[in-house]
């Protein structure tokens, strides 16, 4: 790890995940797998691609309708609206991997005209009726971690900021174990202040850190221990939602029978019906002490996902962390944690459980601890019945450990020119097989090209499978090439039978691929939805293609 | 039990639930409580009210646009277009007590123009666009046990029945646990067909005998195992719904992002937006034998309120079955199965377990008998330290024997002049108590009502509420006077917190208080995807008040 100067105003400053300063140095287990595996020349580990370094640029003046910033500043205070081309740019993408490159090349593309910080859900509303009054395009931010360019001001506007103010627990029920959240509030602070009373939130995704509330619900986004939890969508029990029709809020009954479910119209919505402004969300009780490892190593993929799909069916108990790797992703985890070829290796090989096609599971229980040593004995047995081999405690503790990290090293994989992106989808376990083989296909057809899939999502009926995709950047045209390999990537996603996306959202990323995927008839539905919700289409304009002709 | 003869096309052959010539025979007990608690004179025991036994009568002729009997039975065949009077008269209405009340008196209002009898998905598609092009009402049918008005014609036109045809299971997938059933298949011939291959529906209403699978759907129903299986809409993984606009057909990704949950909009539509055609659901396991009792009496209502919160929040396992009887409904369960007085009664009041503030807990385990039999243990540890005293199988067994009962004794009733009503609610476990209190004044404020309540359905953050009320009916005004009775309660249920409907849905019945009880902007989304998918308003028209200006 180096640290290097960068100005407080570089493009470096608003695309690094985590601190900006920071360089990775690569050791000889990175150097190994860029220079092998992808097969990268040496030259690019000391050729820094595009750092970032460089400020932002000054923007086109903000182009609003007369008076529009001034009553903008009537509405949240003068210190709260910004038009500063650096806070325009910080806000005119999420972290997608095509955000990225576009910022490392500094281009600025989709910035919003004003960046508002709203203090009140009444001041949200107050912006809600102006920019629906004066057809100015509205986009909700949390801590712009959106991988599908879900963030994006194409038609300029407002970015409405949510993280400044609107970023506090408002009210901890203990007799229903719920928690009524603002929006802008950040994983890690959400989380402590539910510790520090005993409980967890339960949601962890891998952008933790810098993701909010508000972006989890809007993305219908899904933590690494949901097998257990639930997704996002299974812990809202109701929302506040300010769109331009005026305020949708729904009531905490823990189920009903009142027509459609209006919590399942506005979570995964991602700011195009109106704004997020509340959440009562599920709280459990906080007992990381039940965390009792199932891990296992599997002769074959195969034998891995039986067991999975074996243990969520049989009502022994679910997993809260539930992850298979395939061979591939077994074998680069082998290779970085420098395993490959020791004794642990060598022990594994001689028992059959050989690379290329062995798979690791790393697993834990959650909950009431009695019951979670029922689940882990259970759990076992089965397990071992299908050819796994306990691995004891170690390998969960190291997968917590970095629990958090990829997001970082897609930043220090950029920075030495490497391609890095990630894809995931669910399906039924009927059509995991060849969603795995199919989409494997397209992308091992890339010349060095590593591709590293997981399972890390289980359900009785299905489960997920997240593709970790690493192989070598087209310096020259790297936006034009990536989308073209992606757009590959996901016709194959789609035609074995894999859902566009099971947690990370459809933003315009995958707009052109989302109404035929969902249909004409359902596209037809939330296009109604909007039209009732948003006459002027002022709501994130370009999210899931709805205004689109 | 006895039995008299009454006219194949009779009115007491629409209505009665079970057997149409069945009367029930008035015992000691029932006499008992009849007479002395619903303070009716003993005349009222011999005198039927309105058995029904008319034949039904002629009708006005069907009034449909020109040729459109032939073209439907050009779509269908003729064999599947029934315009006789008894037929309209049969699909006129379900089975809310008002229904009841109305056939009894011989009123047959709403009905249909014409029944007609689907054979497949494409005849549906058919019908639909015949009635959408025309501008002709269109009231999907499946066993019309709707207790909430959700069937009737106000514009006459078609009801679509599925019952005849659509009734089978497509496909049973024992990879993923899922059926593909049509909406038109009864609850006891799809439990069979699943038993017969070692798995269980988990769905289990009161109605169970008499509903669809495309009922539970629409409705949003809820057997009463839920609270380990789930509610309808957890159950379900895909559907299909021909609606104006075109066919909505989702695929069964076990989770998603991408965007608003389509099935869960189409979930409890209740016919508004179009015809279910299919449904994909989870199957399980079929485990009879790890139903392990947990049958408690408490001192208190409360005690048993706070252990089963306690039970559900605690991650020790969830029960399948989850009553909880309040005081009132465990001293006439203990009055009609003649315990009353008796050597239990007597030994339960010396330990303290009083009439008038005991109340009965009747629950079993779920699943995996292991894990079932920790759960059990916990459960029992948990109930006995809140003064539980555990009542072991008998209570269990009692309850399950009589479990699709309460229908038939609604008509027994009514034979009989007695007023009888079923209304239930869903709330948090914070306002469950003023839920509880609130309602009940309302209706023991009228003189001799009896007010049976409980949980049937518990969830970590909130439960239901299921009261029974009988009581004398108003024989001059029946309809008029409950209808005022009925919208009192409602009133009540609404101001202290609790849902519309837990599982019973909206209909006709609660359109009134549906856009306040929602909110404007949840209605104006409502409205917004039924004008996208209907735009003609053909579709159940009066249902949730969606077409009323």
């Amino acid at each position: 790890m180096q640290t290097r100067d960068f100005g407080p105003r570089s493009f470096r400053s608003i695309f690094k995940w985590g601190a900006p300063d920071v360089f990775y140095d690569v050791d000889d287990r990175l150097r190994t797998f860029i220079c092998d595996t992808l097969g990268l020349p040496e030259k690019h580990l000391t050729e820094l691609f595009h750092p970032g370094l460089e400020d932002v640029p000054e923007l086109p003046a903000p182009d609003l309708p007369e008076h529009a910033l001034a009553r903008l500043e009537d509405l949240v205070g003068a210190d709260n609206v910004a038009t500063d081309d650096y806070t325009r740019t910080e806000h005119c993408s999420g972290s997608t991997y095509l955000d990225l490159l576009r910022l490392r090349l500094g281009k600025v593309e989709n910035a919003p005209d004003v960046v508002v910080y709203p203090r009140t859900e009444a001041d949200v509303a107050g912006v809600v009726a102006l920019c629906h009054e004066n057809n100015v395009a509205l986009v909700p931010a949390g801590a712009r971690s959106s991988v599908t360019r879900g963030l994006e001001s194409p038609r300029g506007g407002v970015c409405l900021d949510l993280t400044r103010h609107l970023n506090r627990v408002l009210e901890l029920n203990e007799t229903d174990l719920t928690a009524r959240v603002q929006p802008g509030m950040l994983g890690p602070a959400y989380e402590a202040w539910l510790n520090a009373r005993g409980y967890t939130c339960g949601h962890f995704p891998q952008s933790f850190e810098y993701s909010t509330v508000g972006g989890w619900v809007a993305a219908r986004g899904a933590g690494q221990q949901s097998t257990y939890y639930g997704k996002i969508e299974d812990m809202v029990l109701a929302l506040r939602c300010v769109t331009p029709r005026g305020t949708l809020a729904t009531a905490p009954f823990p189920r009903c029978a009142l027509g459609p479910d209006f919590d399942q119209l506005v979570v995964g919505s991602e700011g195009t019906l109106g704004v997020i402004t509340e959440c009562t969300l599920k709280v459990w009780p906080h007992r990381p002490q039940s965390m009792l490892p199932l891990t296992f190593m599997f002769r074959s993929f195969e034998q891995g996902v039986d067991t999975i799909r074996t243990l969520l069916q049989s009502g022994i108990g679910r997993p809260g962390v539930c992850r298979l790797s395939d061979p591939e992703e077994t074998e680069i985890a082998f290779l970085l944690d420098g395993l490959a070829g020791g004794a642990i290796d060598k022990t594994l090989q001689r028992l059959g459980y050989t690379p290329g096609s062995r798979s690791l599971m790393i697993a834990a229980t959650e909950g009431d601890r009695a019951l979670a040593t029922v689940t882990a004995a259970r759990a076992h047995a089965l397990a071992i019945k299908r050819g796994g081999l306990p691995l004891g405690g170690k390998p969960l503790h190291a997968w917590a450990k970095r629990r958090f990290h990829d997001p970082y090293l897609r930043d220090d994989l950029m920075d030495y020119g490497v391609m890095t992106d990630t894809l995931e989808t669910a399906m039924t376990w009927s059509d995991l097989p060849r969603v795995w083989r199919g989409v494997r296909a397209v992308i091992k057809a890339r010349p060095h090209t590593a591709c590293m899939t997981h399972i890390s999502h289980a359900y009785e009926t299905g489960a997920n499978l997240y593709f970790i995709v690493i192989g070598p950047m087209d310096r020259e045209n790297p936006i034009r090439d990536y989308r073209d390999f992606h757009r590959q990537i996901i016709d194959a996603v789609v035609e074995h039978g894999g859902s566009l996306s099971h947690h990370h959202g459809v933003g315009r990323l995958f707009a052109s691929w989302y109404p035929e995927h969902v249909g004409e008839t359902a596209f037809a539905a939330f296009r109604g939805l909007k039209a009732a919700l948003d006459p002027h289409q002022i709501m994130n304009p370009g999210a899931y293609g709805l205004d689109e002709q």
